[in-house]
């Protein structure tokens, strides 16, 4: 089983999301990972949702995706690499002042930002493709870990300059 | 009306999401946005949900969402600016060689990050409170907004001395 991450462009309105989800559900595709938000000016929300399955699997999800009424536009972007692709995580960590020259040179090399500091704790924000995130999660779990929030995957299409179209 | 902002630990399970956004969907709840993704050792997941409403209203979805069996924890982070909060988009904005300067100086100014170009176009990744979001949004229309997609926003309680909880 790969991970196929599907664009959904659908209205924004209450019960829609709750259609296209349930539509997962019911047919027993597992979401791996699941994003929404307002595009442009707030009438249409774009969902993007990591899928596992194989490409047949994932052509039937399209399809029965393009019947739902709310749904304007299904976009398949393919197996993770094949697009952009990044998520976002906010984790907070236990450190001790001796330790905290360390913490920062880990963060600084995966690109993370401290957004929060208390004495004993730094919370801090990366943004990425999900395997950079996993890594930073793991160089991070010997600190301490203390909360870990993340959101799902979105994803884009890559350009191509507009003559290999 | 407010927002007010969910954390909602579930077991990360086939149809777990599914009931959870039925919930708001059959009480008429406004979703404004929603983000999941796993937790640690990915048994559990974390569903951030903004939503609509007042505080009784809000309160009400809580005890709800605390009824459901998937559920093992619902916390209320309260209104904007009283939790660390932040979202993540992808926007591919038109632009000119000549403009070029102009957006990469406009994208310096909010942290925004090129993550891919061709030939008149260049895609931009933020992070960020959704405020900031907006203003790079709304600071990149004069130039042709191409495409965006938006993750929903995650949050996290700010962090808090141990003397002071």
């Amino acid at each position: 089983m790969d991970r196929y991450t599907l664009s959904v462009l659908v209205e924004n309105r209450p019960g829609v999301l709750s259609k296209v989800v349930a539509l997962f559900s019911r047919r027993g595709f597992n979401i791996h990972s699941l994003a929404v938000g307002p595009v442009q000016d707030g009438s249409v929300s774009c969902i993007t949702i990591v899928v596992l399955g194989d490409a047949a699997t994932v052509e039937q999800v399209e399809k029965q995706l393009n019947k739902l009424v709310p749904v304007i536009k299904v976009r398949n972007l393919g197996r993770p690499g094949e697009s952009l692709s990044c998520g976002l995580a906010l984790v907070r960590v236990q450190c001790e002042n001796e330790r905290l020259g360390e913490l920062m040179q880990i963060a600084q090399l995966v690109g993370a930002e401290a957004v929060d500091a208390a004495p004993g704790a730094v919370t801090y924000r990366i943004a990425g493709e999900a395997e950079k995130i996993d890594a930073f999660l793991e160089m991070l779990r010997p600190y301490g870990v203390r909360e870990i929030v993340r959101t799902g995957q979105i994803a884009m299409e890559k350009a191509r300059p507009a003559s290999s179209r």
